[in-house]
């Protein structure tokens, strides 16, 4: 049993060791550069162990970012839901221009050409991040900020698309004018405004 | 006089012939692999006159986007707003997904790591089209469907930001439920709600 224990904790650390390689290696060349070559060199790793652990790339970056970003983001709590709202805009714009962030980016644009990938990647990011959007709606409903209705995975879908817009064009700024611009303008009129409410 | 006019005709000519190399070579390697060699061998053009007409490579792109889709698309003209906004946004999704449509996506990821092509693109996209957005509502403040306040920059920016998402996530259909969906919870709840109205 005490092997066991031992087998499967050096099994974890292998993982997180190859998990940090491709998250390193899609920062440095991209998705479509990676190689499972370069990937078992900078993890010392051999590409046997590799493939018996990950049947395709989109399964081993899908694994490398849920460990690299672990669990939900906390979700503000202002007691307000104009204030959260600009919390969660201010984090996500300011994610958005991270080193983590220009992986995803440049992940995303990847996907645009593999429907594979865009498919695993469009689940993890939503299931890893789904919760926070939830607790903001949820605790604004529970003041009446929000009518029931209010729909957190709308939130996040039209957050997400108008940051990331903004991030590809221009160089635009995702600064505290364009936060207060999202959120006056279009976050809160979505919320407080759906068919039916 | 006759032989200036021949040979403005045949500058414009040898203009025309180099956008559309430059745009099928955006379709067919994209924008970071499209060397200016690879332009002047297509259009049967000396880099020489490449490098005359246009100073650096985001300047040849626009000018060959700005030939290849001409002026704004006409404004669809149901007269109901919420029809113009379905047209407005199934030809947004028809487009995100044609052959000109990837050139763009392919051209936005690229925009992402070179801030001068971001810029030059975000000015000619919305400058070609933001007149379409504009009649649109017009129109509709004109029937009294909208306050005067609202605003098609916006419904630009959001209607593009969410479609351009979809586009790059999931293998998401961009089908006639999204078009729905958009309209209903994301643009018509924008327009009509912004603060102050």
């Amino acid at each position: 049993v005490a092997t066991g224990a031992r087998v499967t904790a050096r099994r974890a650390a292998r993982r997180e060791t190859i998990g940090e390689a491709v998250f390193e290696l899609l920062a440095e060349v991209g998705y479509d550069q990676m190689s499972m070559d370069a990937v078992a060199t900078r993890a010392k790793a051999s590409k046997a162990t590799l493939y018996r652990s990950w049947p395709s790339k989109p399964d081993m970056v899908v694994d490398a970012i849920i460990q690299h970003f672990g669990g939900p983001p906390p979700a503000p709590d202002t007691g307000a839901l104009r204030d959260d709202l600009i919390a969660l805009t201010a984090s996500a714009c300011e994610w958005a221009q991270s080193r983590d962030g220009a992986v995803m980016v440049g992940l995303m644009s990847a996907a645009a050409r593999n429907p594979d990938l865009a498919e695993t990647l469009h689940r993890c990011t939503h299931e890893v991040r789904d919760p926070t959007h939830r607790t903001i709606v949820e605790r604004a409903v529970a003041r009446g900020e929000l009518p029931e209705c209010a729909d957190p995975v709308l939130l996040h879908e039209v957050l997400d698309a108008v940051v990331f817009a903004r991030r590809l064009s221009v160089g635009a700024a995702l600064d505290d004018d364009f936060v207060e611009h999202v959120v006056d303008h279009v976050l809160l009129p979505v919320l407080r405004n759906q068919p039916g409410a």
